[in-house]
């Protein structure tokens, strides 16, 4: 480490060791929460899966909370990242193409759908204002840059675009809730013949929904009034 | 009593008493979740606000979550009830109007809204099957009636009459959690100037969102592919 004072060298190797941590605890959750679901992992668990004490957890996180929080704003830039560069090259800007793009790619994030349920209900609730508030700048921001795309991409005004990423995001989140797969609940009504009918599959419901509310959406859709 | 045995007078009377205690239970709960949320009533919360012991109360619902599914179907049959019959006496049956129907019904209902997204995320998860599934068949028939009512309000196809109930119901329950009034959460929005504009009007949000869905569902709003 050439041109480092040791306090210098010490601070660096603590900062990495503190970043080392902190990753492995995101990474734990982030496994246990794929394997079951965001509500079922405690912070015990999290705890348990990177051999930590909780005790010593809890100088890196508050509470199980804010450790979700952090891993959903991570997923939100990275779908939201995603979502842009696959609507700004779209060859065919129809509806039915911008609501696949951004079905598919809420569906193939199934933790990302589970987080957007669990964000607003509880994992906002159980942490420090400073944590909603980091957490939710990115959010923010990660649906800015797809509601700017969806502008460019379906020719949609800013409010509209706004109110097809609330809504692609809302409804993943509920929709997957209601469909998760391998839950008792879905078996239940996916072998109780008075309940069949009311299994959704996820993706096209939630694609047709939004091809809908694009087409809806676009300007001189409504009539004037 | 006329013509009543002694024993099925007897019967009858624990069959009152029965209900009359399980009338009181729901009431407290639902009195005590309105007052705060959903989330943050517990079993003991209710059993105290009706001077019932835990034990006692667990011999006519097993869990809060079951508790709170029967009043989440209660509100499923009550907001779909007022939902047709003002659907069905539409002066100007345009998207707008049924729109505006849909959103004031819910919002409307705040209680109902909360157990809207408490409900697939964490009471069907928390219940017997066959809780779940009395549950789910009230709130299929509810949802049902109402889609009945938006083919022959809106001129929807049955598929379309059914994503919008979906969206207008799991988004009422998702903008809510977003905005409940009166939350820590709503205020730290509305007091930071970073987050300001991240504060969701649920009704005219909802509505706009359902309008457009509407326009963009009806038959022959589609081009051909």
């Amino acid at each position: 480490m050439i041109g480092m004072s040791e306090t210098e060298f010490q601070r660096a190797r603590s900062t990495d060791a503190k970043e080392a941590r902190v990753k492995a605890i995101l990474a734990s959750a982030r496994e246990q929460a794929k394997a079951r679901s965001v509500r079922e992992v405690t912070l015990t668990d999290v705890a348990a899966g990177v051999g930590m004490h909780k005790s010593t957890m809890l100088r890196y996180f508050e509470t199980r909370e804010e450790i979700f929080l952090r891993l959903a704003a991570a997923e939100w830039a990275d779908w939201s990242t995603d979502a842009v560069r696959m609507l700004d090259h779209l060859e065919q800007r129809n509806p039915a193409e911008v609501a696949a793009v951004l079905a598919s790619g809420l569906v193939a994030r199934p933790f990302f759908c589970d987080l957007l349920a669990n964000a607003p209900l509880s994992l906002e609730r159980g942490v420090s204002s400073e944590a909603v508030k980091s957490f939710k700048l990115v959010a923010l921001a990660s649906a800015g840059a797809v509601a700017d795309a969806l502008q460019r991409a379906a020719g949609l005004d800013s409010a509209g675009a706004r109110n097809a990423v609330a809504t692609a995001t809302g409804m993943a989140g509920a929709l997957w809730q209601m469909a998760a797969p391998g839950t008792a609940l879905r078996q239940l009504y996916e072998t109780d013949p008075e309940l069949g009918h009311a299994v959704v599959d996820v993706e096209p419901r939630l694609a047709t929904i939004l091809e809908a509310l694009l087409r809806g959406s676009a300007p001189g859709s409504a009539p004037p009034r």
